[in-house]
């Protein structure tokens, strides 16, 4: 029965998260919510979304992607949450004693393909933990004084490329393009040779779309988090280096970013909220909150089934979600529901190597191995699969994240 | 009658660009064609779009964006402009003769709405003037070598917010930001003192999408260009100082984009190509096309209604529109139907300060005034109405690319 499962389940009651499907014998895209080991189709059930937020907008359930259901205020995925967790529960027999309802809108995870859960308007990257940034700072930068004198001040970001933004298992392929070694007096063109992985989590904008020359005060990001995903900013440190200076990343990132398939939602993630980290110097007032809004996830990063990183250093980021929000509207940039915005690498300290969220910094700009199993590696091979896990560990039950895997393609030039 | 127009009218029948509009007693968008002093809606004359390439495909005039109609083939799109040539044509009576339709499809253009003419799913900003690159080198960097290393190598760009592009006439708010002068040891907050336009223009992408990992040939590449317009993307100098290193420009630019609202064809603009600029050193040869690609645009700027800036300097650009879209692609970057990819301030030699394409040259980063009218500038100052056009001059009649005008307003903190 689908409310039967172990401690261990990364989807029990307590996560319900949101995710896009279809099934070999459908090819509908369809909302669904992870229960167990199943997917419950919320398009077949839509008529069970009563509540006073949700009766008039129950064809959200029916869209091909979750942006509809986003749009809605947050009031609403708290009410379609509760009805879940009610018509799911021990209690409840909607679909628990209804064989033919059962039969027709569960479905075994392992049986379903997923899609991405939602049209991504704008994708934002972050570069928000201390960590990461004083690593790379110290790599390429002072040793002494690793960070940039912004840092502290804003949550510095940048656009990203929406368009390939893909879905755990799509393939990616590495990429070509114009390299340059610091020995050479000119670039070379040919298949990046030091392609890595970039552990991060985002978020996805909820609520209804903004106008230009709005903002989102901070005091209102909480009502526009939606959710949260594992996502895997593949990187090919070659080709960064020579094209980003001045503009920014560019070619060096947009061959792909995968991302988990299932948005666990911030009710979910509730529980495992901490304190947030001390920022000194004092934020400006338009970026201070009191509340905490830091969360306790544990992380980890496997290659090729061999777990290379495990840390819970999502606590480690210093500038928070509600800040990295409120300062990306502060100057009227419109958000819309769908929009999705990555923190940055996550990454522990120098003293602690297995808290590392990129080969960069696990091989110290490549000049150390890493081993994985009985290999070893500087940057990623051909044909690694790289995994990404995530979830927060309560009593007696886990909120997980799924799985955010992709394979790394050998270079190729399909027309 | 809608075929008269004198001889300086920007729509004439050999134009024949693509907008979205929408009336005040009827608020449906609907894609039209400009044509003299009107727009003929497309969606009323749908059925007469009875080409092989297009008989099956005449929904896509009745779309709300031109998204739908981009992503056919270009020889679709050369079939609709063959069509609109020929029933607008002097020697056919298919609308002269048909009072009914006349009163269906025909709106002056001083009645309309004009709307975004497509979602854009991603836009990228190039930094393709040689000029512009080299005027803001000598000004921050080195006035003797003032192009970074990897300028003339490959076409800089990074990936810009694609939710604040809005259509002419669509106001702008000056933002508030972090600001951080030379002088003071920390940043401060308020209302950015250095709003600046930037004269660009840009090309929509056109064709089917293609799938990650899959490149676009420069010998494929005008098939994918499905036309331009133009674009000015207003800047606040001092938050994008204090911010872009080391991941780009984010919120100096995030606050508004304004686009012309008709897209002008690569049809309409072929008479107008002229010799691409001589590369040295030579591109790569992913990069490499022999066939002209270059047009001979003349561009002026005015702030409120005095004509700053005249010059003809897009066919100044370094790089191509192939080149641009090329090296976009070449890391399997995939591309979507609506994607927007601007051109950077199109700027001409320090010698011809009528050539400038932003304040911050014109003002060379301040230190010297602009006179605009009996008054004098420096940067934008609130209420200021930018507008930018774009035409070529043929024989006898001109392709005119309409209005980019927005409007500075003060800055304001709307929630």
């Amino acid at each position: 029965m689908f409310l039967e499962y172990p401690v261990d389940c990364e989807f029990p009651i307590e996560n319900l998260p949101y995710g896009v499907f279809s099934t070999p014998q459908d090819k509908r895209r369809r909302i669904g919510v992870a229960i167990g080991d199943y997917v419950l189709d919320l398009s077949i059930i839509k008529h069970l979304f009563n509540s006073k937020n949700l009766i008039n907008h129950q064809n959200v359930f029916e869209e091909e992607t979750l942006n509809a259901f986003m749009s809605l205020p947050c009031v609403a995925w708290k009410e379609a949450r509760a009805i879940l967790q009610r018509i799911l529960g021990r209690n409840d027999g909607t679909i628990r004693d209804n064989a033919e309802l059962r039969a027709k809108a569960l479905f075994l995870q392992k049986d379903v393909i997923m899609h991405l859960p939602a049209t991504v308007g704008d994708y934002t990257d972050f570069y928000s933990s201390f960590y990461h940034a004083s690593n790379v700072g110290m790599m390429f930068r002072n040793k002494d004084d690793p960070l940039l004198p912004n840092w502290k001040w804003l949550p510095v970001g940048y656009h990203g490329r929406a368009s390939s933004i893909v879905v755990s298992e799509t393939p990616i392929y590495r990429p070509y393009g114009q390299i340059k070694t610091d020995q050479a007096d000119r670039p070379e063109f040919g298949p990046s040779k030091l392609v890595d992985f970039e552990l991060e989590m985002a978020f996805f904008i909820g609520g209804p779309a903004t106008n230009v020359g709005e903002i989102v005060p901070i005091e209102k990001t909480a009502d526009r988090i939606f959710g949260m995903v594992l996502m895997n900013d593949w990187s090919a440190r070659d080709i960064q280096k020579w094209e980003y200076v001045p503009l920014g990343p560019f070619l060096g990132k947009s061959f792909g970013t995968t991302i988990s398939p299932w948005i666990i939602t911030m009710d979910a993630l509730a529980p495992f909220v901490i304190a947030n980290p001390v920022q000194e110097p004092a934020p400006m007032s338009y970026l201070q909150h009191n509340d905490p809004y830091t969360f306790n996830i544990h992380l980890e990063v496997s290659i090729k089934h061999f777990i290379l990183i495990i840390h819970k250093c999502f606590s480690n980021m210093y500038w928070t979600m509600k800040q990295q929000l409120a300062h990306h509207t502060i100057n009227g940039c419109n958000i819309r529901p769908g929009d999705l915005m990555g923190s940055g690498t996550v990454s522990g300290p120098v003293l602690s190597e297995n808290s590392f969220g990129s080969m960069l910094e696990l091989s110290w700009n490549g000049t150390k191995k890493i081993t994985v199993g009985n290999q070893q590696r500087i940057f990623l091979h051909d044909n690694d699969v790289v995994n990404l896990k995530g979830w927060c560990q309560g009593d007696g039950f886990r909120i997980g994240f799924g799985d955010c895997r992709g394979k790394l393609h050998p270079a190729s030039m399909k027309k």
